[in-house]
């Protein structure tokens, strides 16, 4: 046996509550050992003269490891336990000392796992609705004009034509409400905009008043109007919170330029020195994007300033979700006080970090419930696109990415295949259709919320934004082609099958076949042609 | 090299940021592999094409893994790495992707390990204080009567005869403050105190009141007496906080006792039913003490009140530390709103659980700034008294402790060989002297705090509670024998030599002796003999 391969850890992915009674253990061995084991568990204080015993199942595999998980529901929730672990004739012990041949239930007070209590406070809950989510990624200004009464004249950009990063092309608000009927007809049940605030630029990350509806995407009632008539679609809305940074031309920063040390805002941000230098970018700021200042997160004072925003646009509009742009540099500190906001506004509003590494110590139910999926992104492409991953290559390592987090967080995480921060999927597959399609089935039958960026469905090429971010075309749309019944199929099957709800899924490899099970649902996806089938079981 | 033993997670005690410019990183590879590591980094945007390189040290070693550690100062703290492991002509890089024979720096945004921003809010800062700081635990009622005009009608047990679990010997805090002076020449110079509220017991962790000294150990003027004392000699003061559960005495439970569901304060505890039953039991408790009803801290009126008491004790009476009781089971959500008040209170004020495993999911910066090390105990018990470990197996269980938590954590430990809740370790290894001593080298010259309980400098007696908590014998203490003086000798040295407030240590054994190097000293402890020596280096 591997030794050095066996790994656990009381809360954390490897052991946590997932309800008020109920724990989940996972363990780890190396792949080539399959040893039998057992959890012996009981209650802190008893645990010295009472324990019982629980087989554990052997769940998933990577390269590497394998992990064995099992589920338990003791009288006391005071958890103390330690593993037993039988290979061959082979039994040893494995507790918070490592492995022993033998163990001492009666010192069991110094060095066995344990999970001391469930906190209610602690438990990270589920947001109900993102179970059999169906999201799709809308870049506001190219996906339809809906408005043709507003001042037009800042669109630049013919419809149709590829954009550069200067592009107007004059998708809004109204458009989005106006195809809400087409997105129903694909099954799509979830919306993520990118930001709809004041800003001059068309991707909106750099915000002028997050109170206002850029005028370019319609007013605040027209965004009342959009999320009102999703929801009588049942579809959630989830937006933008570009809490990192801020544009230069927002007010603070401006009443930072011009009073320097004596504005009442100089400590919002981070500047080096007495004065702002926008040509030395004295200040932290997003990049090296002198126009993007950085907030200063770690001030009360911001803390407040940004959370009012996240509250407001829960209370007044009513939106499910907040995605968050950079999140991964903004402090732990000022995510866990956003959350409890949040949080108390609507327990079932969504918070999805972009953090593209793992996210592990932002996803302890204290943060985020949930990050966009990179890591799964870059599996695809790995498999699909860069030949660096084969069949077997493939299931290990989705089976990997789900040992990184706990269930609870897997059944939420935002899938996806592209964004606008990425080349289209399409593109990167050499504008393969079965590579596409058998993606998306992926995509759609993996633990958590799938995700299409917009045009996904009519196999919308582009490359690195700003290529990425093409108008829709509306013609394609319509023709309804083979991607787009794929996605019809798939959005039905997420949100009718209840095994297509749960965590459960069987990853792995037969021969060059890629396989994937939930409930009585497999698909298979051969490793030469990747194409695939999708076949109930028995 | 065995994949499977190499491990690294950011944001985690394998990489974390040391101050607002400094990042220390680790990374583990199995024992018998000890390949030449490179951390490659650079800035989270330009990391694709400017990558710097520097080489890792094996700091440390335990029975299964080497570790190996470097400390980074770049100019962008958006940090972003990858390691390159060289192992005679192989090279791998290693990724959140794991291990691969090539690493392709244009796909970094996915797959690199980072550290994304250092938000000062986030930063875990050390107490200073507690860097030179040696502890000495006090049953209060154990150690010294210092009021006679008290009324002593309480008082069962006659000085120096052996206590039962009703006893009541007299000690209090007048008493503590005659003693400094003594503490003082045995170099101690922080205190911790087991509870001083209002409490029908002699142990006092069944508060009824607590913002009353009880009237057993004084007045609250005694204690502000105490405090300033204790300050005027330099010495630090750390108090009890019984956070988890309280006296069914307290007039909250009273008023559940008596109203049911009416009371105001039926929610402050956790009631299974529309009534407390306490033959029944039917609320939580600490462990199966129907006097001691578990505070309900997911309640928001609950963690104001607890946390008013928290900065009541730092505001009105300057005590430089909270030892938290079974903070286990009380909630993370708690002990974040906990720390921020403390902290915002007194930044110097030490916040030291009672968690007798690994308290990771504790020590993250958020909560607490240490434990009371009872894996540290449990150490040097498998060495000294079980006979469980050898002079190497002991040198590989505390490099493994070390590499539990961040050397910021590792120096704020409070280190122990026993407390109230234990044998005395002077018992465990049967009244052997020079284990004794040589277990308090190791105590004194560890990283951490060390902590010794009243009564060790003589070497007191005594097996578990309620024996473990005798009466200090007055007379042995003014004889200062060779255990005493050895503890003024090694509380000297903590003291006083700088390489004792640093977290760089050095522990390894040669033969059958066990080695502990910091700085230029040298602690050496025979394997068969248990004696030791410490000498200088060079």
């Amino acid at each position: 046996m591997i030794e050095q391969a066996i790994y656990h850890k009381p809360e954390s992915e490897y052991g946590y509550a997932v309800d008020g009674r109920t724990f989940c253990l996972r363990i780890r061995t190396a792949r080539e050992d399959r040893p039998k084991i057992t959890v012996i568990y009981g209650g802190k204080y008893d645990f010295w003269e009472t324990q019982f015993r629980k087989e554990m199942t052997l769940s998933y595999c990577d390269r590497l490891y394998n992990y064995y998980t099992v589920e338990l529901r003791p009288e006391d929730i005071r958890l103390v336990y330690v593993f037993e672990i039988q290979q061959g004739e082979e039994v040893v012990y494995f507790s918070e000392d490592g492995l022993s041949d033998t163990y001492d239930f009666t010192l069991n007070f110094y060095n066995a796992f344990q999970i001391a209590y469930i906190n209610d406070s602690d438990l990270h809950k589920s947001v109900h609705w993102m179970q059999d989510a169906c999201f799709y990624q809308i870049f506001v200004d190219r996906f339809f004009q809906g408005d043709h009464t507003k001042d037009s004249s800042y669109i630049n950009l013919p419809w149709g034509q590829r954009p550069n990063p200067k592009s107007f092309a004059g998708g809004d608000l109204q458009g989005i409400r106006k195809k809400l009927p087409y997105l129903q007809e694909l099954g799509i049940n979830a919306l993520y905009l990118t930001p709809i605030f004041k800003s001059i630029s068309n991707h909106k990350y750099d915000i002028q008043d997050y109170f206002t509806v850029d005028a370019m995407f319609g007013s605040n009632e027209d965004f009342a109007a959009l999320v009102e008539a999703a929801h009588a679609r049942n579809i959630r809305v989830v937006i933008d919170a570009v809490f990192n940074h801020v544009s230069d031309q927002c007010s603070q920063f401006q009443d930072v330029l011009m009073k320097g040390k004596k504005s009442r805002y100089f400590d919002w941000f981070i500047i080096h020195g007495d004065e702002v230098d926008q040509q030395k970018i004295n200040y932290e700021c997003f990049s090296a994007c002198n126009y993007m200042p950085k907030w200063n997160t770690s001030n009360p004072e911001v803390q407040d300033f940004l959370i009012r925003i996240a509250v407001y646009w829960i209370q007044e509009y009513h939106i499910d979700g907040w995605r968050l742009d950079v999140s991964d540099e903004v402090s732990h500190f000022f995510w866990r006080k956003f959350r409890q906001a949040v949080k108390a506004a609507n327990p079932e509003c969504a918070i999805i970090g972009e953090n593209w590494h793992n996210a592990n110590a932002y996803l302890q139910g204290d943060q985020y419930d949930s990050i966009m999926n990179y890591a799964f992104t870059k599996a695809c492409l790995d498999f699909f696109a860069f030949n660096a991953l084969d069949a077997s290559g493939f299931a290990d390592k989705l089976n990997e990415l789900l040992m990184r987090n706990t269930d609870t967080v897997n059944n939420m995480m935002l899938n996806l295949l592209d964004s606008h921060d990425t080349h289209r999927f399409f593109t990167q597959v050499g504008e393969n259709k079965d590579k596409l399609e058998s993606a998306l089935a992926v995509l759609y039958l993996f633990v958590g919320a799938p995700c299409i960026y917009y045009g996904t469905e009519i196999a919308l090429p582009g490359s690195y934004d700003p290529d990425c971010r093409r108008t829709m075309d509306w013609e394609q749309a319509e023709a309804q082609g083979s991607t787009w019944k794929l996605i019809q199929k798939l959005t039905e099957r997420k949100k009718n099958e209840p095994a297509l709800h749960s965590h459960q899924v069987k990853i792995y490899a037969e021969g060059n076949t890629f396989c994937l099970e939930r409930g009585d649902i497999c698909l298979r996806i051969d490793g030469s042609t990747y194409t695939h089938t999708i076949e109930r079981l028995r």
